[in-house]
């Protein structure tokens, strides 16, 4: 008899998510790495795992915050700087009884406060923080709020594509439906509203109630940053087809070109004055993880609500206190993030020069990775603008696509898999996050150490020219 | 017109759940606190909220580990000891790219292995690490894997009655129908597999499919020790039934007697042998939230599977994978709790002397509570044998129901929010936990510090009694 944790009596909606940044190529990565095999992982936005060092001040300030016995120990100062032990106390001063207690389940009061604060030196306008909930990370907050709006399968989320697939899979697991938009790639990812209307049109013509829209900027995994025009016509659109704007600004602080500054939906929403700006509703996220700090393994994150109504913020505490609260190391990382050193500060100038090396090689970085695939037979590569990814274009020949159709993979995995086996450099199929139909990419990140990079290149390009002579019969390339 | 995250447009779902613990009690209580009255909150298990000290080894180690540039520090000596370095490096050397870096979704392998480990040592019967799997605390762990079973309302999950209000929450938000099963108070809040039967065939008779068993053993909030012989019956029952058990062991440290230790239900599992010990479907969950450790904030739990076949093992492993990884801090929390300093160790005796210290007062605080209610008019209260609550039933009279029902509040909301107002004390109404038709209680933990505990009862009893004066016609009580 089959019981109720066999797979067949599993939910459908689990079994039917997808995520492919720890898919196949990943799984498949780790056994070769087991094997013995050098792997590069660069599947995943992860900085620390290729080597990026934490920052020194946030580390020193949480490491006397979980040993808060030291903050009286006469040999402190040998080993920690008096701003750093002077603001440790501050944050165990705000929360009740230190990071082993479980704070208010939005988060810690005053770590909230510092959240409103940085918002408004950002965008000029008053933040509440009664309407910032502090989160494990920014996924779960995106999965908190999706559950607040998805209420069936004709319930409809607008998502770019390609996409972040932690979209389409929170979708598919709270049995909502996903409607696709297309990033142009030939305008570098660029949002074109015209292609916008159509989805909606073509999502109502089937009975879908389309209920929000997801933008992510900087862009995951295409990098690129959007205008403010393009964010007013964005704005514009959600207002006009009364939807809820969920704004993904976990990437706000990683630009590598100075023509668009990143700039958030809330302050171009706040800019526009008038009705939009006190009705339309609109919830965006940031977190530690991303960002040029890279602290992924502390899951820190938040989210801001605008517009959202009382009731509705009740509900969402609500259901937030059923996992009582997120983890308090993380929320007070998101405090010292919004509210790092000031000049005359004993560890700022370590603070700055610590932060601007590790921004300004990003930026290198991105530079050396867009060349090299540029520079590569049948691959063509927007100029990553922002967030920490490359997302090349493979022109996969006919013969290629073949060969894959052959050992049954989708011919884009295919690729990645052969690159993975020959040079250890582990990926995302293009699949994984949606792209148009016989156009095929990769995602990887920027992340390797910049010494590294070089190397890393030389290595895909040997592998992606062979790959090409291999499976070229010079007479046609996919379709571009 | 209305918008989608306006109050009438959410999630039915959402808007049906309900969580006491921080609800109605715990929001008075908040405002009251700001209002600048003391408050003492006992509305949930969160020690360091009340005064506990964490205890200094582990402390030492995550400190340690957050600062991994210290290990190199010539100062580092004076004001760590030498085991609690040795330990940081080894938790280091588990990860890859330290505490900032995501681990893998399910965990870090080296501390899966530490609780493989701690498991063969508790039970006497080897564990798979393969099948452990790391999460934001427990809470977030039984979510997932009712989320795995939980198809529709037709889908039933066994619940306790009284039960920690995680459960009936959480199969609310995935739309599952809860089936109670009812502790026995007059048998120290015992499970009769009868009433079991009896729950099941009722459920059944209205179309439902039964598809799991909740046990909180140690009981919360009724804080009972199920006996093996009540587990192997179970058990036995789960087999006969086709039901997955889902054992809630988080709080498996606290026992305050010695008939009943903790035994797990994984060790009577294994003990029983035969075909039920290879096919009956287990998940055990353990935090490092609960216990005398007391580490909420940290946000560390996991669960482990038992007779659960591979394939579901992967649908829930890429679930998982869509929130990346649990908080990295947590999970060294979780393998320090599982693998303690040993005998020798410099730190052993102090690691002992604080862990002893808590245990020891807890039993004594477990004694003074019960005591304290048993002496309280119209109170009758069992002994807390395990956990970290109270549960004493309050015989309200009628007249009181009478008041309540003007007030418009459930009989024991109207008492505990009088209590509050006239003592500061803040629990939880016997109703958010549920409870038998006309029956009253209510909940409060046993973690105020012990030189607190004494006042707080006497401030109890006098509240009490007079509130009985107060409302007593001697004609008669509510229903005992």
């Amino acid at each position: 008899m089959s019981k109720p944790l066999d797979y067949e009596n599993l939910n459908e909606n689990v079994k039917k998510c997808q995520y492919a940044v720890r898919g196949e190529l990943y799984l498949r990565a780790s056994e070769l790495q087991k094997e013995g095999k050098k792997i590069i992982f660069t599947n995943v936005g992860n900085p620390h795992a290729l080597g990026q060092k934490p920052l020194t001040f946030p580390r020193q300030v949480i490491a006397l915050c979980q040993a808060p016995f030291l903050l009286d120990d006469p040999n402190v100062g040998l080993v920690f700087p008096a701003d750093t032990i002077a603001r440790a106390k501050h944050y165990l001063s705000l929360t009740s009884g230190g990071l082993g207690a479980y704070s208010d389940s939005r988060g810690v009061p005053g770590v909230r406060k510092e959240i409103a604060d940085f918002i408004e030196r950002r965008d000029g306008y008053p933040s509440d923080p009664e309407l910032i909930f502090l989160t494990d990370g920014a996924s779960k907050g995106v999965m908190q709020i999706l559950n607040s709006i998805i209420r069936g399968e004709q319930d409809g989320i607008l998502v770019p594509v390609p996409q972040y697939p932690l979209y389409s899979a929170t979708i598919s697991l709270l049995g909502g439906s996903l409607v696709p938009y297309y990033l142009e790639e030939t305008a570098n990812w660029g949002l074109d509203i015209v292609n916008l209307r159509e989805s909606v049109s073509q999502a109502r013509s089937q009975g879908i109630t389309v209920r929000a829209m997801v933008i992510i900027n900087p862009g995951n995994p295409t990098g690129q940053c959007l205008s403010e025009a393009n964010l007013k016509e964005v704005l514009q659109f959600c207002y006009q087809n009364n939807l809820v704007l969920l704004g993904d600004e976990v990437y706000q602080q990683n630009i590598y070109q100075d023509e668009r500054p990143f700039i958030s939906a809330r302050k171009v929403l706040m800019d526009m004055g008038g009705p939009i700006s006190k009705e339309l509703q609109l919830v965006s996220f940031h977190t530690v993880s991303k960002g040029y700090w890279g602290e992924c393994g502390q899951r820190g994150g938040y989210f801001e609500m605008t517009n959202i109504p009382p009731k509705t913020v009740e509900e969402i505490y609500k259901v937030a206190s059923i996992s009582l609260s997120p983890n308090v190391p993380g929320q007070i990382f998101l405090g010292l993030m919004v509210n790092p050193p000031k000049p005359g500060d004993i560890s700022y100038e370590r603070f700055v020069r610590e932060s601007k090396g590790i921004l300004e090689s990003l930026r290198r970085r991105a530079q050396i990775m867009t060349d090299g695939f540029n520079s590569c037979r049948n691959v063509v590569c927007n100029f990553t603008e922002g967030a920490m990814y490359s997302f090349p274009q493979i022109r996969l020949p006919p013969k290629a696509i073949e060969a894959a159709k052959k050992a049954g993979k989708v011919p884009d995995v295919f690729y990645c898999l052969k690159l993975l086996e020959a040079t250890g450099i582990s990926t995302v199929p293009g699949s994984g996050f949606g792209q148009k139909e016989g156009v095929f990419h990769l995602r990887t990140t920027i992340l390797p150490a910049e010494e590294d990079m070089p190397p890393i290149m030389t290595s895909f390009k040997k592998f992606n020219d062979e790959f090409m002579e291999q499976y070229e019969d010079y007479r046609g390339y996919s379709r571009m």
